[in-house]
């Protein structure tokens, strides 16, 4: 411990360093933070010193900055994360690009024999609603368990050749001198997308919301899902008040479009809208009715 | 072909919507671009419509404002291409943030199966110079062609299982009615990272430049070299004045530390400097004489 | 006019270059484009050439890539403006940051004598509802008049101060050869934020809508409000089906928190609900209810 | 002082909210930080943990990266400073765009009192070499006492008639009830650009290392090279081998261009090159002699 005059998060303090684990070979790990719910308040009122003491004052002024986009002042804290993740969850990721990154690299170093195999649960046929994902329903414990057997099998020999083409075994010795040794940058291209790679990934309060946003969405692919999850925790620990307004002005809210608006507002006149009046297709139409849940 | 009142770069347009081959399936395409040499000269000046007639003067000052980091004008510039390239080299690309991209997903899609297999003389040992990269002294061929057929074998092998766990052909169609079809998000995590991928890659022309100074480097990984050489050749036809002052002032320029400015001072002086008086450590001074020739 | 095997927006061709009045002296004008709303579908489908031909098709997914926040097809487009816009006006301008811009350097060059006075009927007090606008209700035309002469005044005494301390005309001769010249960067400082700037503003399609949804609210200030009705019409010009859907559901959607939606269902099943209950503050409540119009 | 598991900066924490003057009313102010010189190794090694101890292999590794323009591990620090600044060093300020911002606002809050009027020894005329900046021969005192007085009288006429604009004294009460209340956001634009404005900066060490590059050269203006040295001093305190590397390979290095390179080999061999030769511009060869010193 050391002493700081810093403001600090006591609760994201409890847990700094832990390693939280997802999936089954993967984590999460807070490294570092900078600031706190005080911070946004301090910023939004270009105040002076720790920020304000009246919390009250304070966690209104939060929720009204998220209700009307004032985003800026949640950009004045930052979190550091350590996270360990499969390749293809880090190619989605990584498409968020307001965010500081640095990645284990495969040209320097050996890659771990570490691979991701789903639970039997996660094991499902494509969505027939979502073009984009799975079905809910998982396959049958036969099936699903031929297909991990299929990718165990398929990685294992992947990682054999990879260790093969190196030719180098992890203390960087020479396994077969008969043999030549290819570089790392060329032999880890035999690995699958379900291999383990590990960064440190640095953002800011506003883009870590937007990520959280896109990525804990039930149209986001269940693995990335897994650790939006976690990470959502780890902003309630740090930011509580935050968190709160994220959930009320975004995560668990709907927006209306203008069409939908007119509907809401006969239907709250007691008429009954018509889909034919709105020129809505059948998609946009139910997707309005399962928003209302009438 | 449409008529525009744009400013437009002949030589770029000559070349647009044509296939470049990189790599063993890869390619560049010209989508589209705004912009030309004029265009930097004209923000430059904030001047007015398609910009100053006098030639030589542009080029003068194109010259000054990449010689001074006056990076804003180069902005101005914009390239939209489609790239198809392994997901090694698409995970390397993509860590220049400033770019907009739209990937073809593995989600939505069926992955095609295509993969990279390097040529014989790209195939090395890693390099004991340069802690990421490759030697230099490619594999003797017989070496080679082994390396080769362990990738072509895994590729392949990984391919025929990622099929085997859709159960669905490239029409849709199921393959096997016995068995279930796991969901596309799921199965491509079979697929190694040398498989093809693509996107459309839009950015301008200040962080191309600065993407091709780093990705046509020598420490980069060979791969996207490649891809790089050929955007530069595109760069030289869409803003030749530009392209020269890239040479100029950056690809081919040598930056001189605090310290090496004194030795090549003392140097020019006809005095010999010895490393021990800098305290420079032996690789530090040996990459200033590389750099002197000396 | 050129040739150019570009995708062009016909409309958009129209008005490039000219110049549209905003306030007493701005104005915007289209100086270069990239794309229309055929290149948002085609990188939505990472397709090939000028992407499909089914417009009903097209449309259908612009509006579905827009209710889904699927953004980054929309970054595929890009416009450039040159723009001349009071210094206050372009002081918030600027805190949209992902654009690129060139502007008018009054380090380099001499400033015009023009300065942003108001019409009688944006001049008016401080809003008692939004704390940091004005109010709708402009002043008395001999109050408003008196507040311009005021304006006019002090901008005139300053401007000639100005020119004053340059002692140099807008020829660059000196005018008082007894009398030093001070440096531009120096003088300039006695100018008031009214006064008149210019410069090139690049920016992407989806970062223009989201400064368009910002700044053509009630809540931005009203000169800045003006740039954006015109850009906004620009908008309309050069993706007409961009346009309709970001209106259908941005500009005129609107967002219902969590406990706004569990309202509106009360409601809708014939309840009335109390605002007590929902422990929302009068003003959360109002702002709801207005929404609804109820 | 609180108690913190984070990697700390025992010197930056001793002047941590500290106000240090720059200009006559302007000031920075240490607000919060993330990370010091360790954090920097860490996340280029993607290790483990509070970082390595040995120190030495840290500093030559930080130094390496500086020289080789690995860039992002320095993106792995981050700064949040309170600055008190004219507005027109704010407007170049804010052109650096990889920064968060919350900015004092002149539509909520009623503007203060305060102008910068430059000392005797910072005014001067035009620079005759470099077109954008100043003389570094200031004017006779007699002389910039008259530039102070026509700064200082129109600053004061223009700050009476926006009180008279407002109608409203700093604590929000009607001065005149005869006279109506003009809004904040229009009565602003009365004040002149050397008003003094106040923000909240956070940026993460790499893009401070650029914006200090930039603003502390000798061609930024001398208003925003004094806060740049300030801000300078406290990087140095902070992360202090980073400072080193940053001074050595950045500040006070020096980027010799592909021709700059050929003649200076030409030296070192005995030769003595002539300008003509090389179809160098007068300007550039000045250039590359100043910067070599012969």
């Amino acid at each position: 411990m050391s002493a700081t005059k810093r403001v600090i998060s006591p609760s994201l303090e409890n847990v700094l360093y832990d390693t939280i684990p997802v999936l089954d070979h993967g984590f999460v790990r807070v490294i570092d933070y900078m600031g706190n719910d005080s911070s946004i308040v301090q910023a939004a009122r270009v105040s002076y010193g720790q920020g304000t003491k009246k919390t009250s004052e304070d966690v209104g002024l939060i929720r009204y900055l998220m209700r009307h986009r004032h985003t800026t002042p949640f950009e004045m804290c930052e979190l550091k994360l350590h996270i360990k993740l499969p390749i293809f969850v880090a190619r989605q990721w990584i498409r968020h690009r307001t965010a500081s990154v640095n990645e284990y690299s495969g040209r320097y170093s050996i890659m771990s024999n570490e691979f991701y195999i789903p639970l039997n649960t996660d094991i499902s046929g494509q969505s027939e609603i979502n073009n984009q994902g799975r079905s809910n329903d998982c396959l049958p414990k036969e099936q699903s368990e031929r297909v991990k057997q299929i990718l165990i099998d398929d990685a294992t020999t992947c990682y054999n050749h990879y260790t093969s083409l190196l030719n180098t075994d992890s203390s960087g010795n020479i396994i077969d001198p008969t043999l030549p040794s290819v570089s790392r940058e060329l032999a880890r291209m035999n690995l699958t997308v379900n291999y383990y790679t590990e960064w440190y990934w640095k953002i800011n309060l506003h883009n870590l919301l937007r990520f959280l946003s896109l990525r804990s969405d039930s149209h986001a692919q269940k693995e990335i899902v897994y650790y939006a999850t976690v990470i959502l925790d780890l902003v309630k620990l740090w930011v509580p008040h935050t968190y709160d307004a994220f959930v009320e002005y975004n995560l668990e809210s709907r927006t209306l479009s203008k069409t939908g608006m007119i509907i809401v507002k006969e239907m709250l006149k007691g008429n009954i809208p018509k889909r034919e009046d709105y020129k809505l297709s059948v998609r946009e139409w139910n997707e309005l009715m399962d928003i209302l849940q009438v």
